[in-house]
Order: C-alpha cells, then structure tokens, then sequence
C-alpha cells in the first residue's frame, strides 16, 4: 500500500471532518470507530465496515496486522503517513487504525415501535463519557433497545462509541427519539428512578416482566412529561448523609438488579 | 465586606494554586471546595472550612447567601471582584463562592489499620470522574473507609470532589495506602472482581461479613500484588456479546448488591 501523505486529499478531509464535527457526522450519515478495540467489537458483530484506514508504521504492529488479516477482504484499505494518520484520529493519542462506518439508522417512524425485550430510555445525557458508559451498562446488562432523546449527547460521536467499548454493536438505539410515542405499545412496565415520595425500593420491586427504564441527566433529571409517564418511581436505598448517585451508578444497579432476579427465577426453574 | 480587587493579594494567589495545582494542594494540605452543594454538604457533616470566599455579584444570590447564613459566624468571610473570583475558581463555569479547607489526613501508619465496616480499595484509578463517582457510589452503598493506591488521581482535587458530590465528607479516604499492610488485620474477605477463571459469581456469594472491595483501574486492572492477595475472585454474570464494565458501573453492581444482602438479612430478623 502506498500511503497517502496529503491533507488535500479528498478522502482525509472527509475522515477529519467527521472526526471532529458532530454535525458533519449527521449530515453524512457516517462516523468512525477509533483503535483496535472498537474495530474488533464490529467486527465481532459483523457488522459492516466501509474502510479501514492504517497509519504507515502502525501496519507492522501485531493487533493492526492481526484485525487487517482479519477483517473481510472486499473492505478497502488506505494508508496514511503517521502525521495524516493523527490527523485524522478523533483521539490524543491515535491509535493508528481507524475504521469508516455508515451510522446505523433504526426505523424511526411517526407511531410506536416494536421491541423484543427490556429498553432503556435516556434523557438528556449530555456527557459523552456517562451516555457510553450507561450504553455499555445496557448491553452487558442484556437490554435490547436504547431510546435517546433530543437532549442527548450524539450517540455515534467518537467519545461516546469509545465509553461505549462495543456497546453500539449489540444495542439497537434511536436517537433524538420520541421516548413517548415509541412506548407507545409497551407492554411492560415504565420505570423512573427517583426520590419523591411513594417512590418504592427498587428491592421489592418484581422485575421479571421486560421493562422501560428511564433515566435523566444529572441535575435536571427526567423531563416532566417522562415523569408523569412514569408506571412506577422506584427508589434505591443508599446509606446516611448521601443525597443521590450518579446516573451510570443508578443505572448499573437497576439494570443489574434486573438481571439478579432473573437469573435467580431460571435457576429456580430449572 | 470591600471586596479585593488585586492579583497580587497573597490570598488571591494562594487560592488560584489550589485550584490549579496538584503540588500545591500537597505541599499544603489545603484544598478549595467549589460551589454552594459542596460547601453545604461540607457543613451539613460538621467539616470545618477555614475561609469562605465569595465572588460580589454572587452575595445577593440566594442559594450563596443562605450559605453565609447558615455557615458558623467564626469562619472568615472574603469578597472578590468578579475577575478575581473566577481567576481562584477550579472550574470553567465559576459558582462564585469557594471555601479553603484541610485536607483531612487518616492516620497512616505503616502497619495495619482498625476498620469499622466495609472497605474499598481503588487501584490506579487515574480518571477523576471515575474515583470521585466510585467514591460517591461507595458512600451511598454505606461503606466507610476508601484505600487509594498511590496510581490514582488525587482524591482531593476539584475535579473528584465535584464528581464525588459530597461523598468525601462522608468516607475516610486515605490516599498513597498500602493497602495491602492497611488490611493485614482486617477480618472479612478481600475480593476482587475479575473474569478469571474460578471467579464466582457475585450473586452467588454470601455477602453479609464486612468486606474490602478491590477494583482496579479500567485497562490494566488490578495490580498482581492485590489480585494474589484476594481471598475471592467475583464476576460479574453478563449478556451475550459484551466482555466488560466500566469499573465505575461494576463497583456500583458489587456494592449495592451487597447492601441489597444486607437489607433483605434486616428484613428478614424483624
């Protein structure tokens, strides 16, 4: 491969650009995934990749070699000189492969949708680093559908799919979503963290039915429509002198309380 | 109050290095607690503030007057320009009101250390918003006494005590621990969550005894030191295609799961 060592090449341009602007990511519909770890995640999934982009002296390193010879032969790969290679990179410290994807876009429709399992809903989670994290928390929790709305961080944005450590693979999430209208058709219960009174302990709660979670940004919380479309407000316990957790924290804990019980009923089955 | 006007004032200076460096806060065993819900949550746990620092417009705001109100008459008031309150601020959006506090310090030693409850151990946990988040997980699980190892960000700093929202006045931290000499004597387990195999699962164990939590930084995990001194490997049963959390989301599964054990043995004996 011969490396491509101009900026004014049309290609680099493009790949920058999507690595630094959100809204060159929405208008085109693409992203990238940066480093080895993210591409393998696709990878694993099988899900698509346009080109994979090696920086020159990244191409001897083991796991570049390793997911080039893996990945399928039909996926275009361009090399870059190492200074267009960081160039390029959405991160501080490139990691010398870079990954083109077309954003995965759910069927959005006006009315409700159809979900197979339990979905979270995320309201105006503005930090990068807490939407990934609770995205990642989703899939290893077994959620299937993720709901976004408007407020959100942009869910394919490099920092959030980097928090997300292959999360985007396994979850199918909308975004800038109408959580409400979505929900629509529902069956299961929807389920709002908060302390206001009759709020009850997430404990006693019976969690076996799939559910809709939602959560808020911390400080606002949920919108107040959301709220007052809240099936139940649960409340976890926390110890003397604490106010409230962080919202991946609430998250993790809901989601995997979910799961214990759950886990316990098909032991109990079998 | 006349409020100060000068870069130059010694007061002014000593304030903006504790916001900004690391090595003054050490050096002097001095911190800066920004904004009106760490100054409160700092009086609500009777934690003394040597100085409370306030920008002039921000007097007349009533969450920052409620706070002059409420704080002891002894603690020394001081008013800044609005230039110079930001100049001392630790943060990019400047509340207004700093408080200069001690830094507490937990007696070392370099044996073991007496434990009243339950123990987390962080490990090289460098990213601010991830300790102060475990931190504030922690203290609303009810656990008493955190251990940092020397590879983790400074507990102390702005940045984790915004993320920790209170959570500092609650733990006892010690920071630089050696927290393998600190736990000599402690009688309950040292566990450690891994994917190792032998690892059992976290909702099989019973966790009624105080225990010391170790967790490791996101990446490297836990030191060799600290996983051969675990008494138990613990994981974490996850969905399909996902190898890992966040180390913030799985302390927040570990601790509320066994504060869940706990509430429900409560229950149970009534």
């Amino acid at each position: 491969m011969r490396p491509i060592r101009s900026r004014d090449n049309a290609l680099v341009k493009h790949l920058h650009a999507l690595a630094t602007s959100a809204r060159e990511r929405r208008k085109t519909g693409e992203t990238v995934l940066d480093g080895p770890h993210l591409i393998a995640a696709a990878l694993d999934h099988a899900f698509p990749l346009k080109r994979l982009v090696v920086a020159e002296t990244a191409l001897q390193r083991g796991e570049v070699a390793a997911l080039l010879a893996r990945a399928p032969a039909e996926i275009e790969r361009i090399c870059l000189d190492d200074a267009l290679s960081s160039h390029v990179s959405p991160v501080d410290t490139p990691s010398g492969i870079v990954a083109l994807i077309d954003t995965p876009r759910p069927p959005d429709g006006a009315g409700h949708a159809e979900f197979s399992g339990d979905v979270v809903v995320l309201d105006g989670v503005q930090d990068p680093g807490n939407l990934g994290t609770i995205l990642r928390t989703a899939a290893a929790a077994g959620v299937a559908d993720a709901l976004l709305t408007e407020g959100c961080a942009q869910a394919w944005s490099p920092r959030v799919l980097r928090a997300g450590m292959g999360a985007h693979f396994v979850l199918r999430i909308r975004e800038q979503a109408d959580a409400l209208a979505l929900l629509a058709g529902f069956p299961g219960p929807r389920l709002a963290t908060a302390l206001a009174p009759g709020a009850r302990s997430l404990y006693e709660l019976d969690l076996a039915p799939a559910a809709a979670w939602m959560f808020g940004a911390e400080g606002q919380g949920l919108s107040p429509a959301l709220l007052s479309a809240a099936d139940g407000l649960v409340t976890i316990p926390m110890g003397e002198g604490v106010e409230s957790l962080n919202v991946g924290a609430a998250a993790a804990i809901c989601l995997f309380e979910q799961r214990r019980q759950r886990l316990a009923r098909t032991a109990a089955g079998r």
